[in-house]
């Protein structure tokens, strides 16, 4: 994983039971991926983790060192299944207590009389946190070093995005164009093998699909150098076109 | 994690670029999480990791010892870009090369004349896999000891589980309950908790909603002991009742 630290890269770590019973879908992957990619993050890893102490500790030193940026989804509301800050702290080995601005922040948002034990421990973060603040439900997110803890409910996580910007220093962008053609994969598996082993820096994937009836393939070309994927697609193109083959979609 | 060797468990490895940039919101989790819930096997972890050899290689190590079934999705099909079935032969140490029986099917299903080399490949497995047919399109999955490889295009993965069923020996089935409540979190988090630390056994997760234009919270409890759940179900109530919160789903 050498190669893996030069890299602005991030992991994402689910933490919750019911992503992994299969109760709950999730969607925040697609949205982190979507909006770290924008900034030049590429996310190479992303793990869903149960709502146990030493397997979030566990999982979290393992790739705290490996990945530029942690960002972490779940487990910071009010309830006893909510773990997540708790279990930063042991993993950083800082003590876990009421962090004062959230504190202030939350006793605001529900007002001294509705400020009740649970929502209390929604101020309790690891020692050294910076917060991430949220506009839609008062309760804060935070940062510890590296590592950025946001809720799960995926409408709150998006409305806590827009202040991070400015936090992540990312690399250049990777800029992706698709080719969608009406074939099957193993038609064009020969000419693409030869057309990446030629472009060694683009990632080009292959993906087949079904949808509104038809059967084809999505090819993907990602890479931050805009002039090398336009060479490769012509490249594509330019053996579909031969092939005879139908292109339903450049974008 | 040497608890988690003794339970009827399972990780499911998704291999696939496209899933990590967000291109493609995966599913198969839900499915796959579903189905051996149905069959007593608990999901314990998710990974997502990209189309690189050795990252494949690494990862399967990792958690075939851990995990008593392993399920991949992705990078089967006959591009460059589909790595994990030399990838898995790599990580048991085994030889990689045309499995028989799969290459019988294959010509079978292409017919002789359109067998082509792209095709010929999704024969190519490690040596000793037994095979997991797929009766929608053809290229079957394998199985390497307690790794299971599937396709990822949802249709296709979904397809090949008949088959799968008697191969896989779960334990008891694990059951759930949701309450939903016209409430938020905080309200009830205290007494969760205590209800949480009279039932040890049973897993009591709380998940916040918003639906239909309203705020709620799904309590979630789940545990292979019907009685048990029945009896913190009861408990739940309760305390729910005489708080005069709103139930709006019991299931």
């Amino acid at each position: 994983m050498k190669k893996a630290n030069k890299k602005v890269n991030a992991a994402i770590i689910i933490i919750g039971n019911e992503i992994l019973s299969g109760r709950t879908q999730d969607v925040n992957v697609v949205f982190l991926s979507k909006w770290l990619n924008e900034l030049g993050v590429k996310v190479e890893e992303v793990r869903v983790i149960p709502d146990i102490e030493n397997l979030i500790v566990k999982t979290i030193n393992e790739v705290r060192g490996k990945f530029k940026y942690v960002f972490t989804t779940g487990g910071i509301g009010p309830t006893h299944d909510d773990i997540t800050s708790q279990s930063i702290a042991k993993a950083f080995k800082v003590s876990y207590g009421y962090n004062e601005e959230a504190y202030e922040i939350l006793k605001k948002y529900y007002g001294e009389n509705k400020f009740s034990e649970g929502r209390k421990k929604m101020a309790m973060m690891p020692d050294t946190s910076s917060l991430i603040y949220n506009p839609s439900s008062g309760a804060p997110g935070f940062i510890v070093k590296n590592v950025y803890c946001l809720p799960g409910v995926p409408s709150i996580l998006r409305s806590m995005m827009f202040g991070l910007k400015n936090k992540i220093s990312g690399g250049k962008k990777i800029l992706s164009k698709t080719i969608s053609l009406i074939t099957v994969e193993s038609e064009i598996a020969k000419e693409l093998e030869n057309i990446q082993n030629k472009f060694k820096n683009i990632e080009i994937g292959s993906y087949p699909f079904f949808r509104l009836g038809k059967i084809g393939v999505s090819i993907v070309l990602r890479s931050p150098n805009k002039k090398k994927i336009d060479d490769c697609s012509k490249k594509i193109i330019s053996f579909v076109k031969k092939r005879k083959i139908k292109i339903i979609e450049r974008e």
